[in-house]
């Protein structure tokens, strides 16, 4: 058994269950030991950048680390986007890149490059192995690394994975997350129960059902209202989860929203900070009159700490009506609007269904318009990095092959993965991608005119508009995804339910 | 005047004419500059790795600096590959990258990361700008470094481009380059004069029609052989300029054709590494039998020391006689292989044209075929990053618009890039992409033969082959390009000739 084998072999014992590859020769020995070991699906994508999009949506929705199988610093840099958004959403995915020779790279080949500067901004464990040692062992680190919500980044010599390894070492499984101090939970409690209007910011695992759960009990007896991050990696949602509020995105907006609040409990994630900073506005968007605590930190468990909150302020029922059906989105008319296209989606989205949501400017009134569809996962683009929307999507589906995905998909952005297409068609993946094709930069448009320049000349226009209009629905059907385009919200409605009711992906751009 | 408008009048005024952009809000000062500062002119690109790619071409062709405006760590990131291959191929390129406001990067927002982390690879100069100094300063001092042939990378956070700055810096002559010494000359001229087999290898400018026709004088006066580089940046080939011989790429064939050579002198390259490390073959080339000496450094004036040395081993007249039209590759007739495509372009590319070769194994045979076409350009992977053609062809374009570009592109590595072709179709430009379509990785399945995997098992296969094929014209048209595929070389012929007839992009789909 050589190092390639001994690694696949770790990983495999370890659980993992996918690779999403873009391999090359420096990965030859992996290649080849995806024949030997049982158990790892090695998934093909025709770009990196959609196998880290697809290794991150993949750990979001499985709770297992993904693994990807990359090829040198080129390869790598390729998936860099992505796994910076990766990062930003804790996900677990353990990185594999093949890397020269370690007696040819003082040749300084055309390929070489200094692979761990590029991938230390997105690596929360980082390792080049050593040539004559052991990958497996080196692979039990990193897996173990990345169950703990990181990207860990293993560089694989092209020697290392041929030298013989007859070790298959087992990965310590992972501790259990540290617990929120008592005096976290006491002082929050007082927050909440004193404040007149007190805020609960959830992140993390606080967003799914049995986080969501407790907040609402906490909410019941205290007042509070929910609240997430304007991006979480992952939201449970609809049904008769408890309703939440998100963030606004610019940073005016977020600080009028906290500005009426007395006190705001942290739950898995951070004080709320602008997107991007805007001279005279601070970045930093809850005011200094407002109290602020930390229940539980991202890294520790977050569910255990709303639940203990809860008792904490008395274990009350959660107030407000489950969902009815009658709230639920109704089939709009007329011309596709951001409103109708939200009410399509909303409208329709089957129970249990992924929405990956890269939809920015376009998709703005589908938060609302969900709030009373059927029980789904919610994901958004966590880093800011665009292009994140077709490949998480894509692995979404992977992970879960029984529920249906729906991609809410800006034109702009979605241009930067397209290739995610392909690999939907190859494995015949559930997804509906909805092309919101507002054919520009729209945001840079918005943020030109908060400027004041509302009639840009034609040097920001031409860095704005899309001209020629890219046709969606000939590239999705040259990757082999059938598609469809629609030009009112009755065709919207008529074809998403035709795309969610047969198997397979399917494309429809929605012109706005 | 703000930062942002200085840069660019400090770009305009050292020459810089276009910027290849794909901007996002920390550089909206940036973009509103291009509409108060004439004579650059900002070309916009729907990924940026389709940035880094043109402005390589846009080097290698124009001889100027080309400019790139990109948008934080991730949006630089999208580039990286195609700014290793820039690297490699020692392109003039000015890198500006737009970061968070510095008073707001210690909430760290969701975008933020270690940008110089993630240039350092590639960039030969970096700088992260003084938020309060002038932006047009530092704009010189890279303009400046990247005429010198190297990456030069500016971090300009966005209250650097808003912050007041009356400067219009000037840009400093390049000095001249260093002249190779006359003992490094006299070694040269005695080595081969004495050689009974000599090689002289040239890159850079050794490969220019002022290089060529000094190295054509010394293979006349001491029979030594002409080689240039496997991965050349430019080489000006066809016509009547001296015929010259690649470096084979797999290590066993480069190391025979070098154990033939008693000496081989480098002219502006160094002396050639396998381009991956295989066990038990050696990655430097030439063996330890062959002598060698250094005329020139790539950093030096290698045009100059090329005739230094003509003169040096006495100025006989070039030996060969110029090719003839009856050379010239004739059409070809039958299925469509390697070989007939190759003698198709050979053969009917007009004189001037820039061939870029991205064709990897699929465009083998080109390189001998094309030995008697008409005058040309001929640009290569110099990295060995896939992705390049498509945008190195663009990029080629704009600098050239009076030449015919042809993009021989392997399916596989054109799939990293292919939003390029969006922006052939805005601009209009005159390329005719040839799509070289095995379907599938065949370098991947030649080396796992090379390795006695002759008989790949399922997991190998899923990663080296296409299914579904993509449809290449179905792309293309989704990005506005006329595109057909041919089913015989008969039909390529007729196709290729009108595509070259008619002005604007066309893609051209082969099926191999």
């Amino acid at each position: 058994m050589n190092g390639a084998e001994s690694l696949l072999r770790t990983a495999a014992a370890a659980g993992i269950r996918v690779c999403f590859a873009n391999p090359g020769t420096t990965e030859l020995p992996l290649v080849a030991a995806f024949d030997a070991v049982s158990g790892i699906r090695p998934i093909l994508c025709l770009f990196e950048g959609v196998c880290s999009g697809a290794a991150d949506g993949y750990a979001r929705m499985s709770g297992d680390p993904a693994m990807t199988l990359l090829h040198l610093g080129p390869g790598f840099a390729n998936g860099i986007a992505n796994f910076h958004n990766a990062r930003r959403a804790r996900s677990a995915i353990f990185n594999v890149i093949g890397d020269h020779a370690s007696w040819h790279l003082a040749s300084d080949p055309p390929l070489a490059s200094d692979i761990e500067s590029l991938a230390r901004p997105v690596s929360g464990w980082l390792r080049s192995a050593d040539p004559a040692g052991s990958l497996s062992r080196d692979a039990a680190e990193a897996i173990a690394a990345a169950r703990s919500g990181v990207v860990a980044t293993l560089i694989a010599p092209h020697d290392a994975q041929l030298v013989g390894d007859a070790v298959v070492a087992s990965v310590s499984e992972a501790p259990p997350a540290p617990r929120a101090s008592s005096a976290a939970i006491e002082e929050s409690a007082r927050l909440l129960t004193r404040a007149g209007k007190g805020a609960l910011l959830l992140g993390g695992t606080g967003l799914s059902e049995r986080g969501l759960r407790a907040a609402a009990r906490v909410a019941a007896a205290t007042g509070c209202t929910l609240w997430c991050d304007t991006f979480p990696a992952r939201l449970e949602r609809g049904g008769d989860l408890p309703p939440i509020q998100r963030v606004p995105y610019f940073p005016e907006a977020a600080i009028q929203a906290f500005s009426a609040m007395s006190a705001v409990v942290l739950a898995g994630t951070r004080a709320p900070v602008s997107f991007f900073g805007y001279p005279g506005i601070s970045g930093r968007v809850i005011g200094e009159r407002t109290q602020t605590a930390i229940l539980v930190h991202p890294e520790e468990d977050i569910t255990t700490a709303l639940e203990e909150l809860a008792d904490a302020v008395g274990s009350a029922e959660p107030r407000g009506a489950p969902a009815v059906p009658s709230d639920r989105a109704q089939q709009p008319l007329g011309p596709l609007t951001p409103e109708s296209v939200a009410a399509a989606v909303a409208g329709l989205q089957p129970e249990g269904a992924i929405v990956m949501d890269e939809g920015l400017t376009s998709a703005r009134a589908y938060f609302s318009a969900a709030a009373t569809a059927p029980r789904h996962s919610y994901l958004t683009l966590t880093g800011g990095a665009i292009g994140q929307g077709l490949p998480c999507a894509t692995g979404a589906a992977i992970a879960c092959p029984d529920r249906p995905v729906i991609a809410l998909q800006a034109d702009g952005s979605g241009m930067y993965t397209l290739q995610a297409l392909w690999t939907q068609a190859r494995e015949g993946l559930d997804v509906t991608t909805v092309i919101l094709a507002n054919r520009g930069y729209q945001i840079l448009a918005i943020e030109l005119a908060r400027t004041g320049i509302a009639e840009p000349g034609p040097g920001c226009r031409s860095l704005t508009d899309f001209d020629p209009v890219p046709d969606w629905t000939q590239l999705a059907r040259g990757f082999g995804v059938p598609a469809v385009r629609v030009e009112d919200a009755q065709a919207l409605w008529r074809e998403l339910e035709r795309a969610l009711a047969e198997p397979g992906p399917h494309l429809i751009e929605v012109p706005l």
